[in-house]
Order: C-alpha cells, then structure tokens, then sequence
C-alpha cells in the first residue's frame, strides 16, 4: 500500500518533516530548508506541525510564501508555491517561550512524531524526518517514548557523510558495556538491518565491512563473538566481511571498498565519521521498514528565533531522506 | 653535552637511522629517503647499520653514490656525496635470505639499535630512527627488548599528520584492559610527557586536549580518572582541557585549537588519523628525552628486494626526526 501511495509511479516521494520544537531553532532551519527548494528536487515535501508556527518562521525569514494545511498526505502537490503542512494536532502558540524548555512544547513535538509515524506506516508518508527536538522538555512532558530508541540487534544508528557511511551496534553506552552487550546474534541481526536497509535505498548487495572491536581486530571479541557473527549473515547471502581492523575500515570505506561499515560502538564511527569531515551529517535510523532521519544538533536555546542558525544538516536530512524513499540511495556530498 | 655535540650551534642536528632487517623492505626505502635528500635540508644524517647491505640497497637503486664509514657520529658532515655510515656492529650478508625471518638479522636489527640509542644516550646523535624491522626475528634473537615497549605513563605511542598529533596512553591492550589500565596517576604523567615533548621540540607551552574514554565523555572513568588527572596535570602549569568528547577532540586539534590530543586507546587515536589520511605518518614515542621515531609499516616480504617499496613514511620519518631535533616542530602535511 504504501508503495502505491507515497512513493510510486512517476510522483516523487512524499516526505513528512517534524517541525521540531517551537521553542528552538527547529521550524527556523525547517522552513529554510523546505524554501531553498533542494527537497522539491528529488521528494514532495510535506511538513508536520503547528502552520502557526511555520507562518512564525516564514516571516522571520522575510519569506512572503503562505501555508497550506492538507486534509491528508495525499493532497501534497510538491508546489513550491506555498508550504504544505499536515497540521492535525492541537497547539496554542501562547505556550511559546523562545529559548526556554516548556513542557507543551514537548508534548506537542513527540505527538507530531507520533502523528508522522503514523501516517509512514499507514502508506501517507514515504519517509520522515524529525527537526531538532528538547529532549527534556518531551521527557517533562512524558511523550519521550515517540521516539526510536537504540537497542542492539533491532536498530542501528546510521551516519551517512558522502562515501563514509557507518551503522552503530551500540550507542551512547560506556566501553565497558559495550565489551559485554556485543554477541554473535546481535551482529549477525545488525548486519541484516544494515544489509536491508542498503537494499531498500537502493543499493543492490550491498558489500559491507564489519569494524572489529580491539586493536587489528585481534581480541576475546573478535574471535569469539563478532567473527562468528560475520559468518552466520554471510550464510543469509549478505555480502560481509568482518571482523576489520578499525583504524582500516574506515578508510577503505572512503576509498571505496566497501558500501557500508558496521561500528561496534559509539565513537568507533562518530570519531571516523566527524574527524573526516563533520559537515553535512544527518542522522539515520535503520530497523524500520521506511526512511527514518533526524538531525545531529539540538534546539540551540541561546541563538532560537533570530534566524540566524545554520539549516545546513537540516537541509541534508531532508534531501537524504527523499533520496532514500525514490531508491536512489545516499546524496554524494 | 648532547646539545653540544649533536644539535647545536649553526650544525644541524645528527640524525641516525637505524637500516632496519636486511631481509626486507627496510635498506631499500633508507637509502632511497637519503637519496631524496630531504633529510639534509633540517638535518645531518647517518644510517647505523651494515655497510656493505646499504651498498646493496645503492646497487639496486640505479645509485653510483657511495659509503663512507665513520669513526664516531661526530665525523658526520651532512656531505651528499656519499652514504655516511656507523658500522660498529659485526653482521655477515652471507645470512641474509631476502623475504624471510632470519634470527641473525633480527639479532643485527637488535644491536643496531641498541648502539644507535646509546650513541644519543652518550650526545653522539640528537635523534633516531628505526628502519622496518622483522619483530619475529628479533624474539628469535631474545633482542627484542632493545625495542623501547609501551608502558601507560611512562611511554606514548604519538602519531602526527600535519596538524593532527595524537599521543596515546594505552597500546596494544584490550578495550576491557583499557577501562581498567586507565588512572588519575597514568593521565596525569602522560600529560606531561606529551607536554615536555612538543616543548622540547619546539612548541612552547603546548595546548593539549585530552580524549575521554566514554560517548561525550561522559562515563564513569570520565570522571573518576581522567577529570582528576587532567586537573592534577594543570595544577603542574601545563595548557591542559579534558576530558573532552571522543567524537569532537580531534576534528578541533584538526581546525587548530589543540596543539595536540591524548587519547586514551589505540583505536580511538588510530581511527582519526588514518581516517582523515593516512599517508605521511610515521610513528614516534615519547617518553625519552630525544626524538625516538620508526616507521608504521614492516618488512614487506613480498616486495623486498625489487626496488618497488614506497618509501615515503621512510623520508617522513627522517624529517620529523631533523624537525624534531631542531626544535622546529613538526613538518607540515
């Protein structure tokens, strides 16, 4: 179904961006980045949130466009005439305290996320994204649990920065968790989510290299749980290999050998990925059946509501995501 | 005395390196980086080893140049007009088997150093360099103590590409093991050592940035260990911050903030500098009061001989050796 409606045929992709937190910086860098028209290039993008809100940001922005609210995703037109929003949930923009965490704030972000998700599954959407978000503010307001969280083996963390792309096991875990939570059939099942979810993008076969954990990949680990793991995914089909010295992986990624390198841990990749080149990073989800994207930063109290942030990473997101929803896999860089 | 007879005055500094195994790639790729004549523009330079293997390595590189032989180091003229050599060392070429682990090379690579590190010990030379050298042989030899081991606070393995400098405080150790090695005590004398070295080779009051060990820096051992040890390290005066996340330190030192970074284990500091690019390292220790440096790669069984190796982290670690020695720093990229 979804298929038929949201992403098939000659139409382009619809994807669905959470405006994120009003408080923040988030419908400043949406809205820029919907106006610089990249997104229309390759998706019909829609926005999910408070068009009050948007119209705020559109005339910070000194931008004379106009909202558009859709009875459904359907509707979506791709115009870049007006800013199609999918406004469903209820919002009182009296809650606004710009650069402040507020509580409403936080509810309405994670219901708009929900609401997203919801309209992904159902076929409205092709992919979504979600602009930056306070965290703390969705904790307050019990609403934290809208958002995918990391668990090894049923959801990977995927950064995507040109030619390096880098899928994480584990995420913000100590070292020496992350020594005990490794096992065979969580890299085996990580390797599939990464394997399929190349596919879905399209990337056919997709060859991937599995990072070791220890120096030369030459630990307890290495042997005992991660090459095993290595060995019953190729046994599914999936072109891997592994387990890699880290300090190589990486670089024999850039360079091309591989399509996708599996992380073990947090810094494994974010210190490959940031010290090549931090610039134009988004943050993806892998486990889902569809495109799940958000960005790297936060709400950025202290510069909100002065239209001065950069909507770069936002602006990648949203481009990444449309590639990923039409299969054409990642945007070089 | 050192200074006086190896490094001061308008001489440059004496530079001896150290031919590496003669079975391998490593007389080929020394005298080829003396051939390039790079080293004598920062320094003078002489091999320590056999004369008549480096006469060899001439023949094979199409040279017509010469060995000279010196009585001691302070004989050295920087002349290019031959190879000047320090061969003290009894060594027969009739044991040389070329592409194989030969014990009486290994036991020869040995003594080489050995003699070369007591001719800085004794003020002959500033600086050494260690050719390529067949580790198996020289356990086979019982000389591979004369090898300087890596021992958390007392010595740091230090990798430098341009601006990114990285000192490491652990090694070839597990991650488990690094959790565990990693102490308030050990942070604190790495910091110094890493500091005395850049001041001692010409970075005064060197601004040094500290990795955690945890995502964001945030974990246990950030805060029990390396927080104490970085504020122990300032209160000696030194330009010390940390610990400092994993993800961002090195893309920083990158853009100039730090002069350098200390990370706590092999991979996190491997994984940025061969990430951001590999070509140009050369591996230096710190911990001795002179620049100690050898190459990254190893013998290359497989090419030795045919006049094919690269030799360019050769030549590199030549020059960072003279850079070093005349209190210049460290060369750029």
């Amino acid at each position: 179904m979804m298929s038929q409606t949201a992403s098939s045929g000659t139409r382009r992709p619809i994807v669905g961006t959470i405006i994120g937190d009003p408080c923040g910086i988030g419908p400043e860098v949406v809205v820029k980045s919907w106006l610089s028209g990249v997104a229309h290039e390759v998706s019909t993008p829609v926005l999910i949130g408070s068009a009050e809100v948007i119209e705020r940001a559109l005339k910070l922005s000194g931008s004379a466009i106009k909202t558009r609210k859709l009875e459904s995703a359907s509707e979506a037109t791709g115009s870049r005439d007006a800013i199609e929003v999918i406004d469903d949930i209820p919002f009182d923009v009296a809650d606004i305290q710009i650069g402040t965490t507020v509580t409403a704030c936080g509810y309405a972000s994670g219901k708009w996320i929900e609401h997203a998700e919801n309209l992904v599954k159902n076929g409205g959407l092709a992919a979504m994204v979600i602009g930056p978000i306070d965290t703390t503010a969705m904790k307050q307001a019990g609403v934290i649990n809208t958002l995918t969280p990391m668990i090894p083996g049923k959801t990977c963390l995927f950064l995507a920065s040109g030619p390096l792309r880098i899928a994480h096991v584990t995420d913000h875990i100590s070292l020496r968790e992350v020594c005990d939570v490794i096992s065979a059939e969580i890299i085996q099942a990580s390797v599939k989510i990464l394997a399929d979810s190349l596919e879905r993008c399209g990337i056919p076969n997709p060859r991937i290299g599995v990072a070791g954990l220890n120096p030369h990949a030459q630990g307890r680990e290495d042997r005992e749980q991660i090459a095993p793991g290595v060995n019953q995914a190729r046994a599914l089909g999936i072109n891997v290999e592994g387990p890699l010295s880290p300090d190589a992986v990486f670089r024999q990624c850039i360079e091309g050998k591989y399509d996708a390198v599996l992380a073990m841990y947090h810094d494994q990749g974010h210190i490959a990925i940031k010290t090549w080149g931090f610039a134009g990073n988004c943050v993806i989800v892998l486990g889902k059946p569809y495109p799940y994207l958000s960005v790297a930063h936060g709400v950025a109290h202290d510069i909100a509501g002065q239209g001065v942030a950069d909507f770069s990473m936002m602006q990648n997101a949203m481009v990444t995501a449309g590639w990923m929803a039409a299969g054409r896999g990642f945007p070089p860089l």
